[in-house]
Order: C-alpha cells, then structure tokens, then sequence
C-alpha cells in the first residue's frame, strides 16, 4: 500500500501484461534542501551511532580500530518494499534453517553432489576433505549453531520472491543492517512528515543482538562455565565495526567475567594454529581458554587461507567439542551447487516432510541449472541475457553476465567437461528499479537502483530440541542498476532498509 | 585515599619540606597483554560510540560530517586526582558563574579595565565597539545565559587548586568530555578488578545533558514558541563532533517541531550575516527563523572573522532580543585581563557581598599581573621559569614561557609601553607530573603527563530570577609533561576524566 502524499507520484507500469496504474515513492521529487539537511544529518547520526567501516584510502584501517574510519556508505531512505513479499521471505528463514540441518547430517549426499566440484574447485576439494575425515571417525554435533542469510530478489516482470542464495558461513552485516535501520526510522521519525513516509512502516531489525543471543544460547547448551566465545576474524578486515557491534552487545548484555575469564576472544586462523590445542576430551583450547562457540568471519574465502598453517586450524577447531558455526557440513550445505541440487525435481523432499513447507521454499527457487544440461547450455548460449553464471566461490562479485556468459560457455566446451563443476547456471532476476539516493564517502548519488534482500535465521538445536529458529533481522543491500550488467546486486552495494508498501 | 593494589606502587613525594610516603597509581606497571587488549578494545569503544574528530590528514575532515573520522586523542586510563580538590573546584563553579554576571552589568569597569587592552590588541578593540555600541544604546540582556569552563591546575609544591583561567565563550568539549567519561567507566566495569581501579571512584559527567537542558530552558524564557536555538559555527571544525552531540541530545529530548519549525540549526556567521535580519521588536530572523538562543561556537578568536561581514553578524546578533551565549559583556568578562583586574585587592568585593565566596574564589587565584607592575617586570627577567607570560588572544598555545619570557620583556621595555596592554603575567604552576598512557591515531604512548581539569558551569537568569546555576560536568585534559616548556596544558592535550583518590 503505497501513501498518497506529496512525495509519491504515479507511474505507469506493466505487469503480467496489463498495463495498470500503481503509485511508487518517487524520493527524487524531494526538496533540495530539505535533501541536503537530511544528508546532513544522516552523516553526522552515522558518525556518532558508529555505523562506520574502514576507509580503504588509510592504509592502516583494516587493522587497527579508530583510525582512517569514514561512515558506511548507505541509502539516504528505506528502500520500498511489498508487505507481502516481506512476509514470505520472513515465513521462508525457518524452514530453511531446518533445511540446511537436515542436509548437513546425509554427508554421502554433500559429497556426492559436490564430486564435480571437487575436480574443478580447489577450495571446495580442501573443504571436503575435511568433511571426509569426520565422516570417517564418524564426527557427531549435537549442538548444531546456525547463523544464515537467505538472499533475495523481487523479480519484476514475474512479480515473484526468488533465492539467490543462501549463505551459511559469516553472513555479514548483522550488526552495521541493524544500525542503518535505526538510522532510516531516527531519519523518519525527524522528517517523515515533510517526506510523507511513515516510520512505523520501517520494520525492525534485531539482527545484531539475536546473533548475540544465539552465542549465548550456544554457550550455555555446550555447559563448561570456563568456556569462551570465538570470533575467527580476517587479520585485516575493513568491516571490522559490524563484528565490532556484535562483541560490544555481547559484553553489554552477558557478564564480561566467567569464572575471571572474558567470555569473549578475537582469533585468526593462523593464531589458532599457533595457539590452538586439543584435549583428549575434544575440547578445544586457544591461548590456554576452553571455547565453546566459534563464530567464522573468515574461512569463507580461498584467500583466507595463504597457507597449511589456516588449514590446519580449520581442521582443529572441526575436530573439536567446540560448537562450531558454521560446522563443515552446514558450510558445504551452503554451496551454489548444493543449491542447485536442491532445486532439481524430488530432491526437497528428502530431506524435509511438510509438502507445505516443501510448496513455499519451491516458490523462491529460480532456475537454476548444473552444466551438464545441454539444452541449457544451448540456450544460454543462445541468449546469454537470460543467466547468470556463477562460479563456487564465496563473496560476490565473480559472477559471469551477458556475452561473458557466452564467451565462457564455449571456451568450457572446447577444454572439454571438467571446468563444467566449477560453475552453475541460474536464470537472470530483473528486479524493480527503484529512484533513490546513495550515500558514499560523505556524498550525496541521485541514482537509479535495485536492490536485494537478505533475511537472517538464527538456528540452534541440542540433539532433538530445537532451541532457536528465527527470522532475526534482514539486510536490504541497494546498488546503481547501471552499474552490473548483470543487474544482480553481488558485491557490496549500499546498506539500506526497507519502507512497506 | 589511593587503594592499596597490585597496580599502585609507594614513591617519596615532597611535600611543603616534609618528605612523606604517598601511593599513587603507577599506570606504568600494567601487565602488557592487558594493555594491550584495554588499548584494542578503547579504540573500539570510541569507534562505535561517536568519540571521534576530523583527521587533520583528510582535507574534507572538517567540512563533511562522517568522511576522514579518527577517534579523539584519549588518555587510556582516568587520572588521580584528590576528592578535596575535586569538590573544591566544584564548589567554585556557581560563585564564578555568579561573579561573571555581576561583572557583565558593569560596563564602566569592561570598558576602563580593558582599555590599556584595547590599543595593544585589535581583536578585543573590536569586541569593546561592539560593547560600547550596546552601551550607548542601553541595552539590556534581561535573560542571560553563561555555559562556562573554568580551568585549574593542581600546584605540586604548594597542593593549591589555581584558576588558568575562565572561558566564557565556546567552551568546548561537553560533548566529548561526557563520552570519555563513559569510555573510562566502561573500561573500568571490565578491567578494573585486574588493574585495581574502581569503576565508582570516576565521578559522572553529564556536560553534554546539562548544556542541552540549559538551551531549552532558555528557549522556554524567551517564550516565542516559533524561535529555534542557533548554533554558530566556523565554516571548517574538525572537532564538529564534540558540538552534534548538543544537537543530538537537543533533538532527542525535545520536540523536533515546534509549530513546523526544527527547534535548532547551525550557521556561520557570515551565513547569518547574509540571511539575518532585525525586526523593529528585537526579533532576530536568520533565513526567515526566529532566534531565541544564539549558541557561540566560533567568533571567540579573530580568525573567525576574516571580513567585515562576521563583525556585522556579530553586532547584528548582540542588537537583537536573542539570548545570547555569550552576550558581548559575558564574552569580556572572561578575558584574561579582566581575570587580573579580579586578582587585585579589594576588586572582588565590588561584585560579591559573600566572605566566604570572595575567599573561596581568592584562595584559587595564582598571582596575576599586569606588565604595569616593574617590581614584578624586574622579577620576571630575572627568574622567567617563575612565570608564563599570556597574551590576550584565546584559544590556547599563545602561552610564553622561559627564556623567551624575558626576551619578550626586554623587546616590550625597548618598544615602549603601548604593547604592554596585549600581556599579563602569570604565576607559572608546577602541576603534579602521573605516569600515564595517552592514545593518539590508534597508537598507545606510554609517558608521563601533566592534567588541567576545568569544570563546566550553567548559568541562566531573567531578570532577578536565577534559574540555573550548575556546576554541570568537567573535562580533564592530558598532555605529556615535557611537550610544553611551560608546563601548563594550554592547547589541546587529550581527553581524559578523573579517578578520585
């Protein structure tokens, strides 16, 4: 439900091939100064709400906190959004997590999935590799944490919700999304009369401090008092304020001492390696502390491991009681390719029973395809426009769009099949183009933009009780629609929330 | 009362010829790994909660909020400082606030006073115009409004609480201040039992709260509810941050609107000197708004008056029925001239009626002298380290010490006496030198250090109704002891708050 007020206007739009008039907030039509006095304060609210990251032009910003920060670039307002779809991507997050539990206990079915993989993917092999040694000393979690992100694009043409994709391992954002949503209703609740936007329609966004009750939750299933939480962080991280959120709620809200110890630590790989033992009773030690929950941002990425040293960390901390999130099988359950093996006819049904359940997450799934499929590849080839290819790897950004697609179809098909693994196909979103406003390094874009919406589940279960299983806060990510061929917002974007409409 | 810790080590200390042994926190003795980690997690608190400037190093630093953000320069830990002194200095607060509004109402002791002032400095020739403009028109402020900062510092041989000084213009820090307060608090909650430091022991700082409350109950007396509170700012300020934390609390605790209106906006004085204008009823309008508080955070140095355009702005405003902070005759009463008229026999007794106050306040004085006085001329060329020689100007780092104190005397004696009138001379304080850790752009600076602490008081009047008159909060500043020749933290130091003993 679109307002009817002085920023709104009304444009013509098709859809499903009726041509009927609907009303969309058209923020360009705002007051120039009205504009700048909104920039204004939106800088200076960032500046001291710290909703700020590193500033990649000072050297030293990834790595130590307080120097070369600049505000994180965002969207001066709430991106618009239907309700409806709102509440089918939040009604999706728990069955998803429960999805992505069920599929991380059949380890025949990861490893067999990801075979292809395998062979064409360095980084997946390794990852499988130490998803193979726990399955043969037959590795139990019983207490199972997950922190994901589902992913997704409102198609506009179709009018449907549809995955990109889920991300099970260092699903980012939690914190600084949190914030840009306080930002947008503090912004609101200032001027939402002059922009004519209401800001009880900017739902919340708890994203950062469930994360933090997931940890704590988590610390007290695995029940050794001694025990601290871990974050596994990059050694330079410009994002580092969004980690940085969620350490300073947990000290916040849950004693700082434990037994005279600080419930909380900050490790690389390489300084679990260097510092990391295991007891006989699997637990894990680093730097002389038990730890009970290891949070992963880092470790998602081939450049997160330079050398054995990251490697052997990860196969220590997996090899451990620690209640790992994401474990290696929730991990792999977040691949493209497992993805796309869940997406093919019969596959869903394995693993879950609810045919509802099974309807709804069906409903979200874009075409998505392996490359061996050669009807596919034909038409793809044929009209590249309508895919996207896009390869294993974690982080955006490496997606193939438009001729590229083409290019790389045939160059695959002259080296012959092995390349195919690496890569899966899915079918081309083209989502609403919305006039907005971007914020970066201080200035003010007035742009055209999509955008992308990603909810976060918190799931945590001990043996047969589930614990937690919640939507628990969204990250809405706008980018220029211009600006990627591919109109698929991989990559960072501009932080943003959304306005119900 | 120094805790009996693992941090606090005995030092013999002279003290009026006694040799005594006192406990003092060594700082220095701290443990490095919990350094380290107190270090690493108060650049992240300063981070996430607004404690930070514009880095001189980024050119757009003190013109865009949210670009080029580095925390605020901090001392790591809060300094000792005697509870005795503490609740003097508080003490003092109201009494000085009292004495600067009685001085304000008598224009004639302004005037001669400063009149030697007036022909050696052109900045304080052009503020006395303005002055006697107001006097020739009779004007009168009835509601007066005074945030001030008194300065003092703890003499080491002598355990006297002495005045610096008295800021009666653009005090600056209330917002920061409060923050760092809250930063060594938090620090202290977390680490205190390991570093042997009490978290109560940091007296509260409200500064930031207290100003705000002032300029809404001024706004109240002015009693036109269509009128906004005005900050006037300079064009560039990296230290902007320290003034948005007013307007965010301003905008937080009271109505954003008041009749369609935002309560507050920020302008420069060429800004209102191009958008002001007089109504026939002593209205000031800038940019069509009525003004009801005018808040000075530039204007109090002559760099902030590049043009005849700033000085027209600056009459415009003292013209007008706005409440002014400061009014043109608050601004003279804290000159550094008038501070040694205040020092003379019997010249408090023209203001005050209260022994014990006028004792009080003399008790804290150092000795002040004008460059009249030969004795002391002769005095000061013989023993320059005795004295600090302090020019007229505001803003700290003018400050003459040591050899260069009798070069400049000889220079004035040779030139004749027309320049004396642009000096006093200053009794020069040996403050207490504390083994200390101060952080500047993420690096931690282990030395030792000299601390000013000034109190903030709020003063609001109409007519014979006094409606505050607050001691309201404080800022400690931190510099290293062998920075300065002088000794005396003028300049800016870091930030730092106080751990009473």
């Amino acid at each position: 439900m679109a307002q009817n007020t002085s920023s709104s206007c009304s444009s013509l739009a098709v859809n499903c091939g009726k041509v009927e008039e609907v009303e969309t907030h058209d923020y360009h039509g705002i007051d120039q100064d009205l504009l700048k006095e909104v920039v204004y304060d939106s800088l200076v609210w960032s500046s001291l709400h710290g909703l700020v990251v590193g500033d990649k032009s000072v050297q030293r910003s990834g790595k130590v906190p307080g120097v070369g920060l600049v505000h994180c670039p965002f969207s001066l307002l709430p991106t618009p959004f239907p309700e409806s779809h709102w509440t089918q991507a939040c009604e999706l997050t728990p069955i998803f997590s429960e999805l992505v539990d069920r599929v991380s206990l059949d380890g025949k079915f990861l490893q067999e999935s990801l075979s292809r993989t395998k062979k064409a993917d360095s980084f997946t092999s390794r990852l499988l590799d130490i998803h193979s040694k726990m399955l043969e000393i037959n590795k139990k979690e019983e207490i199972r944490l997950g922190l994901h992100r589902s992913d997704y694009m409102l198609d506009e043409q179709t009018k449907l919700l549809l995955q990109i994709e889920l991300n099970t391992i260092s699903s980012s954002f939690p914190g600084l999304s949190s914030l840009v949503n306080e930002l947008h209703r503090s912004l609101l609740n200032q001027y939402g009369e002059d922009l004519g936007l209401d800001p009880k329609r900017i739902p919340s966004n708890t994203a950062g401090s469930h994360f933090v009750e997931a940890f704590a939750k988590a610390w007290t299933e695995y029940n050794n008092p001694r025990a601290v939480v871990m974050f596994v962080v990059q050694a330079e991280e410009r994002n580092m304020y969004d980690q940085h959120w969620l350490s300073a709620v947990l000290k916040e809200r849950y004693p700082f001492y434990v037994y005279d110890t600080p419930m909380f630590i900050r490790k690389t790989l390489a300084e679990i390696d260097a510092e990391g033992e295991l007891l006989p009773d699997g637990t894990l030690l680093v730097g002389g502390k038990a730890i009970a929950v290891v949070y992963f941002r880092a470790g998602y990425t081939p450049n997160d491991y330079p050398s054995e040293s990251e490697w052997r960390a990860r196969l220590l901390t997996e090899q451990s009681s620690a209640i790992k999130c994401p474990s290696i099988s929730y991990h792999l359950a977040g691949t493209k390719k497992i993805q796309q093996e869940l997406a093919k006819p019969n596959v869903l049904e394995r693993f879950l029973d609810n045919k509802d359940d099974i309807a709804k997450l069906r409903k979200c799934f874009a075409g998505l395809w392996s490359l061996d499929d050669s009807d596919i590849i034909k038409n793809a080839i044929e009209k590249p426009e309508l895919f996207v290819m896009k390869p294993q790897r974690e982080g955006g950004g490496n997606n193939i769009y438009g001729v590229d697609v083409r290019e790389t179809l045939l160059r695959l098909q002259k080296e012959g099949t092995d390349g195919n693994g690496a890569y899966i196909l899915m079918q081309r979103i083209f989502p609403t183009v919305f006039p907005t406003f971007l914020i970066r390094d201080g200035i003010c874009h007035k742009d055209y933009a999509i955008s992308e919406l990603g909810i976060y589940g918190a799931y945590l279960r001990n043996k047969d009780k589930v614990i937690m299983n919640d939507q628990c806060g969204f990250l809405m990510r706008t980018k220029i629609s211009s600006s990627d061929e591919g109109g698929v917002a991989a990559g960072f974007g501009v932080l943003d929330s959304i306005y119900l409409t």
